[in-house]
Order: structure tokens, then C-alpha cells, then sequence
């Protein structure tokens, strides 16, 4: 009998039924040859082929959405307004990256020169492996930015399905094969593997053939598979989203109202705060903490309470709020639900939390850090402690004259002015990435055109004159 | 008293009177702290300013063309007409890199979404590390196609100057110090670092402060500083352009006359074969191996010899030669000048070729291998033995309808249809990488427009509207 593993609904507080096969030895080589196999063929390197392909999966998507939903909720507990959002995100990132993925493999004018002509092309990279991230099912999971743009560059991808939504990988999985065979297309161009522990993932990412990988989710789970990758016979690129605690810095000038208070802790609760980009720091000036540290616990305390993704994050974020509380008291609201995540904040001098390491890593749930600064000048010392991040925002007037703001953009990704660092939108300026630890290659971007330039390669084609 | 390091001259058998001074501990950090308090300081980033530097650049080489010229060739033994082609493709890269770098600086379209809008912008990574090669004093040197691509990006160099030809590398640095000097430019823009030997270059990989690196050498080299960057504390990217075989496969259909094995035998022979895409292995029909080894000797006996860029160097390939012998019989032509390379060829079947490890690997000087091949098929397996290339040539008639075509395609970075790997010229459609190990990422070129991409990063800005 096949092993299988299950998924657990903690807004119900129970396991959920189904059972899903995990991949054998036997079965995750059958799918890197597989990949292996459609990229030697080059069946996935037609450009209409795939335009056909992805408009067909967008009506399959749409077709099995609400079974999609059933299952999205019960495993991530998360909500059907949340799953709208993402769903809708899913599609429209299918849509920009198969244009994209087209235009780049368009024909490019050649170079001549007397004696030769020189044409570039694009090519893809090879079969690309893709580790799904916990938080987002869809967005950045088996069918999310990393696969589809691996896809769009014309790579074949092997899914490592992310086994808190299994059932969600597998039916995203088994919707993408339906297309696939109506198209008449190898099976290998997509593959999606379960297991129960990293063993399976290491594997396909140590294998000769797999050329790229990507990633989303923590420091040691990214870097470990970075390491893996680059300590391979041959090495490769390989791409990881990992931890950011995204400080907002409130400036002086700032005349912000109670708006800003609201917006900032829904960014800190909202879905228990299990986001990439939730502002895990609030930087504001040292006279103002206590009235700001007041106002924000109020909008803490009025907004909703939500489920965590699994009780192993539930866990894992009690057990940090239980190493920071010593240190620098923590402030809860509870809401006694099993698995809900208490709504929490800190607050310190900047110094403080200089001295305490256990502060300088994420917090992946609903809680926050409240710092108060003497001056500007101070915050250059807090990214020495939290390295690269994947936003910093500003609340206050003309931030960009501040000394400050060339320190944040040397260590973010995107800097964001009177606004809230959630909320990725998907466009061609958009840049979800960072400097180191929030990515591994600060250059490249999951979200936006750049997804799909991390699976291409320049080839250049070189004909003597006499050919012509 | 400083620690010196002096050259040798292997046309004149003699060692060059000149002493370098070597960098001391000292030295190399104030040199790290200058690029570093550039790129802070942002006096890099004005891309007019950039412009013009490199308008007096291009003004100040010209100028002290004569005195460069004898430094280099007494350094490196290349002809005077070899730096007339190094020297004009040096400035030829300026030109384009300066013109690249200034539209990417240019500002792009914001995004507008009902509340807020996104602006991308690039900017420069951060201080980079160049490792410049032995071969090419010039183009892939100390102000070569890495050097310029960084600076062009808008970084701060620092270059580990190679030793066998320091003077021509102290004095390009003296000359870029001059030109920065009288635009009143910080001398941080552009360092230049001597050593004896590795240490001082690791050290500059291994400091924090250093953004990304680049190298142009031989694959242990090259590996070894590749894992340096890749397990420091925050890994940055490293771009390696390292060894190649740079096969030549002659079709069955090819009816190559006498000028194909003339041009093939220049590019083997030509400055004793120092060059990163000299053809190494030539793969003939096994029937007609016989007639091409004998058109091949003639071209090679009849050509010029010449001398080697050093001693070291010299000795390298005689050891490799020797011992290549006894496994497959090398037959050489010498003309008993000390220091001048042997021409030499050896002849086998491809199952012998790939039963014989050593000649899996590049021979840096005029060697090239014969290999006897029954069929087309057979050659896949000739790249699982010397793995990722910078170039594959084939002679014939239309190759790209040949199943050997899309093998070597993966194999390759460029692809040459009758005519020979040699001959790099700089333009937007020219890549000068390959897949691993001829370079460390596939997806990137020393030359051309991606050279300069390297070295830059996305950055989003997002606004509220109401900043408007």
C-alpha cells in the first residue's frame, strides 16, 4: 500500500479526510525523466502551443473553482473572501506571464557583420523545480508566479506540492494534467510530487537534469536547498524567497490620522498576519511611542482574530511569542479559538532591540514590534542586525529627502510611501524580492515580468555570409 | 620596503626590469572602504557624469596608446598587431557599455493603479570584485568587458589585477585614476590591487561589503572563488567564464575545401592558442579522418609559432602534453625558440576520446584533438564527458536540421555554422558564456548588453495617490 498523508482544517479543529499518495523513489525519477524528456524534445518550446494551453487552463481553472475553494479553505483555513483575492491573482498571473513568455520567444533581428551574421535567441533553461510556499496555495504555490513562469519560459516543472494543502496541490496538479492531455501534450511539461519530509525535494533538485529552482518560504528551508544547489557537480540558479520583517518607518513630519492605524495593524492581523510582506516593526519617533503603542493596540484589539495555516505554525508562532516575552513583554488578544493566532504587539527603544537577536528574525503570525527611535540616523544600526529585506515603508512627507531613504533602498527590494507593505500587485513594475536573507538573488523577482527571465538563456546563433 | 612583483618578457627570454608593489592588508581595506563609501555616496550614479568619464577615458587611452603598447608586449608576448586588435576592441566596449548603461539608468513608466502607482528603476548592485584574465590583458582585463559593464551599471570596481602582466594593469588603473581625478570623481570609482598570489583576492570576495564578483580563467580557479562567493555570510552572484573545448563538428555533408582547415588550423595556432574559444577537439567522419589529420599537419607545420604569455604558463602545456602522449600520440612542430609553444595535434576515435580523461578537460595553448566520430549520434556522449561549452562549430551543410544540432544547442552558449569559434566580436547579439562548467551562470555574457544587466538590481518605488 501506498504511504499517503493528510491535511488538517484548524478552523474546524479537525484533520480532514482524504488521503493523498506520497511520490516512491520509483515514481519522482518516472517524472524527472519525464521533464527531462519534453525539454530534449523541445514539444514545450512552441509559443502558440503554450498561449493554446494556458487559455485552456484558465477555463479549467474557472470550470472547478468551486470544488477548488472546498478544498482551499479546509486546508489553509483561510477565507472564501481570501480565496477570491488569490484565485483571482492565480489567473491574472497566467495571463500577463503567457504574453510575456510569448513575446520573448519571438524572433530577434540579427547583427550583421561582412563576413557573418550573428542571431540571439532566448531559450529556456531546462526543467525547472519549484518548492510551493505555505502561506499562499495559489499565488505562489503549484500553480503560482515561480511555475508559471517557468512555464512561460517554455521549462517543463516538477512541483514539490507544499503537504499542508496537499489535496490542494494534488487537484491544482490533476487540472493541469486534464489540459495538458485534452492538448495532446506530454505529461512531463508539468509534474507534482508529495512527500512527507525534504527528502524527495532534495532529490529532485540534487538531479543532473533539473537546470533552475525556485522557492518561497523560511531562511533555513531556502537556504538549505540554495546550498544544495550550489554545491551540486553543476550548479544552479536557484531562487528563494525567504523572510523579511518589512519595518515601517514613521518619519517626524508625519501628520498621520487614525487611517494609517488601521491599515497598518490589518496589515499586522489580516489573515494572522501569516504574509511575506506583514510589517513585523514599527519604527516611530521615542516621543510618540506610547500614544502610537495606545492606538495601534486599539485596532488590535477590534479586529478580527483568523485561524493560523496549521497547527505546526500555530506552534511554531506561540513559540516565539513565548522566547520574545521575557525579553520585551508581549501585549495578547486572544479570542480562546483553537489555532487562532492571538493578535500581539511589543514595544522597545531602538537600542533594545539592537541587544536582542531573538527579535531580529520574522515572526510568521499576527504580531508586531513597535520601536521607538531617537533619530533617523539610529535605523542605518537596525538593518546591520536584519539584514536585507523585502519592503520598507514610509509614513510621513517627502521620505525620499531623508538620508534614510537611500540606507532602506540599499537593503529592500521596494520601498513604499504612505501605504502598507502587503498587498503585491501583479505588474511589470512590481519587484517581490530583496537583498540577502530576503531573497537569494536580489536581482530576480517571482512577481512581474522578471519571473520569467529567471528561465531563459541567451543562445547566439553565428552563419558565415556564404550561407545566405 | 614594499613587496614587489616584476613580469617576464617570453619573446625576449628575459625577465622585465620593472618591480609592482604589492597591496598590503592596509591598503586592500581602504580600497574596499572607497568603492564601498562610493556606491553609498551615490557619486557613481549620475549617469551623465558617467558619460562623460568615459568620453575622457576613451580620450586618455588613445592618448597613452604608444607607451601601453610596449608594456603589453613585453608582458604578454602578443604581437603588436594582436594589441592594435585587443586595444581597438577595448574601446569598442566602452563605447557600447557607456551607451547600455545610460538607457537603463534612464527612467521608466510608472504603473497606476486607482490608489497608488509603482515606479521600477535599476540601480547598481553594489562595489564589485573583477578577476581579470591572462589571456586578454585588454578586453577581458583590467579594463575589460566585466570592469566596464560594472562601472557602466553604475558600481564601484575594485580589480584584482593579474599578476603576469601587472604593468599593463597598474598602468590602465593609473590612467583611469587620472581621467576620475580631473572630473573631480572619487578615486573610490576604480581600485586596482597587486598580490603574489590568491590571498588578497579572496579577502575582497569574502568582504561583506562587496556586491557581486567577476573572473575570467581556468575552471579551478574560477570554482574556487565561485564557492567563496556562494558561502559567505550574504552569497552574492559570481559570474565565472572558465574553461572550453569549443568542439568543431565536420558534417558528412560538408565539402569543405582547403580554406575551412586553413582558418581551423589559424585558430588553433594564432598567439599560440591562448584563447578562451579556441577549437580543441575537431570531430571529422571516421572515414575521412586520415585525409583531414594530413591537410590539418600541413596547415599547422606551416604555420607561425609563437610565443607563450609566460613561462608558467608555457610549462603548463608542456606538462599537459606529456601527459596526453603516452595515452594518444601527440605529433608536435617546434621551431626551438624557448618559450614558443609546440603545435600540436593528436588523432583518435571518439570511443578512445571518451575512455581518455585527460583529454576531457581544455589544453590551453595550440593543441587541438582529431576525433574519428561513425555517426552524429555518437557525439551526445562526447558532451556528457566535457559537459557545458562557450561555442560548438559545425562545418556543412545546414546543421540545424540535424538531431546533433539541439544537443549542442544545450551544450552551448554559441553556436558558429562554417566558420571558427575565434573572433568574439562585441556587439547586442554576441554571447560570450555557455552552460556550466564553461561558465557559472549559463544565463549571462561578458559581452555585449546582458554584460552590464549583471551588475544591476530592480527596485520599486510604490506611492500612495494621495502623494500625488
Amino acid at each position: 500500500m501506498a504511504e499517503t498523508i493528510s491535511t488538517f482544517n484548524c478552523s474546524a479543529d479537525s484533520k480532514n479526510t482524504a488521503y493523498y499518495a506520497i511520490d516512491t523513489h520509483d515514481s519522482i525519477e518516472a517524472k524527472i525523466t519525464g521533464a527531462h524528456s519534453v525539454h530534449r524534445s523541445k514539444s514545450w518550446q512552441n509559443p502558440d502551443l503554450r498561449r493554446q494551453f494556458f487559455s485552456s487552463l484558465l477555463l479549467a481553472l474557472e470550470h472547478h473553482k468551486a470544488a477548488l475553494k472546498t478544498i482551499y479553505c479546509s486546508e489553509s483555513s483561510l477565507s472564501e473572501a481570501r480565496f477570491e483575492r488569490e484565485f483571482h491573482r492565480m489567473l491574472q498571473q497566467i495571463i500577463l506571464y503567457s504574453n510575456e513568455g510569448w513575446l520573448w520567444s519571438k524572433h530577434r533581428e540579427s547583427v550583421n557583420l561582412p563576413d557573418r551574421f550573428l542571431e540571439k535567441h532566448w531559450i529556456p533553461i531546462g526543467p525547472v523545480v519549484v518548492f510551493g510556499a505555505s502561506n499562499f496555495p495559489l499565488a505562489y504555490g503549484t500553480l503560482g508566479g515561480d511555475t508559471v513562469g517557468a512555464l512561460a519560459a517554455g521549462c517543463p516543472v516538477v512541483v514539490k506540492g507544499h503537504s499542508l494543502h496537499a489535496g490542494t496541490s494534488n487537484f491544482l496538479a490533476e487540472i493541469t494534467a486534464e489540459v495538458l492531455a485534452t492538448h495532446r501534450l506530454p505529461s512531463g511539461v508539468f509534474s507534482h510530487v508529495l512527500d512527507k519530509g525534504y527528502e524527495a525535494g532534495q532529490r529532485i533538485l540534487l538531479d543532473e537534469r533539473i537546470k533552475a529552482g525556485a522557492f518561497t518560504g523560511s531562511i533555513s528551508g531556502g537556504m538549505s536547498l540554495f546550498k544544495f544547489a550550489q554545491n551540486r557537480k553543476n550548479p544552479i540558479p536557484f531562487f528563494a524567497e525567504m523572510g523579511s520583517l518589512n519595518p515601517v518607518i514613521v518619519l517626524r513630519n508625519s501628520n498621520s490620522g487614525v487611517e494609517n492605524w488601521k491599515n497598518l495593524a490589518n496589515a499586522v492581523t489580516e489573515d494572522a498576519g501569516q504574509f511575506c510582506t506583514k510589517p513585523g516593526l514599527i519604527l516611530v519617533p521615542i516621543e510618540r511611542l506610547e500614544e502610537i503603542k495606545f492606538k495601534l493596540r486599539e485596532e488590535l484589539e477590534r479586529n478580527p482574530s483568523y485561524p493560523m495555516l496549521h497547527p505546526d505554525i500555530y506552534n511554531k508562532y506561540e513559540a516565539k511569542l513565548k522566547e520574545i516575552d521575557p525579553i520585551i513583554p508581549i501585549l495578547r488578544y486572544t479570542n480562546h479559538t483553537p489555532w487562532n493566532g492571538d493578535r500581539a504587539i511589543a514595544s522597545c527603544t531602538l537600542q533594545d532591540f539592537i541587544d536582542s537577536p531573538i527579535l531580529h528574525e520574522e515572526v510568521f503570525g499576527p504580531f508586531t514590534c513597535l520601536i521607538g527611535y531617537s533619530n533617523l540616523e539610529e535605523i542605518e544600526r537596525l538593518y546591520c542586525c536584519i539584514g536585507g529585506q523585502l519592503t520598507t515603508t514610509f509614513i510621513g512627507i517627502h521620505p525620499e529627502k531623508e538620508r534614510i531613504w537611500s540606507i532602506a533602498q540599499e537593503h529592500s527590494g521596494r520601498l513604499v510611501v504612505n501605504g502598507v507593505p502587503t498587498g503585491v500587485e501583479v505588474n511589470r513594475n512590481m519587484h517581490h524580492g530583496g537583498p540577502f536573507p530576503s531573497s537569494t538573488d536580489v536581482r530576480y523577482t517571482s512577481v512581474g515580468e522578471a519571473s520569467i527571465l529567471r528561465f531563459l538563456r541567451p543562445i547566439t546563433v553565428q552563419f558565415s555570409s556564404t550561407d545566405l
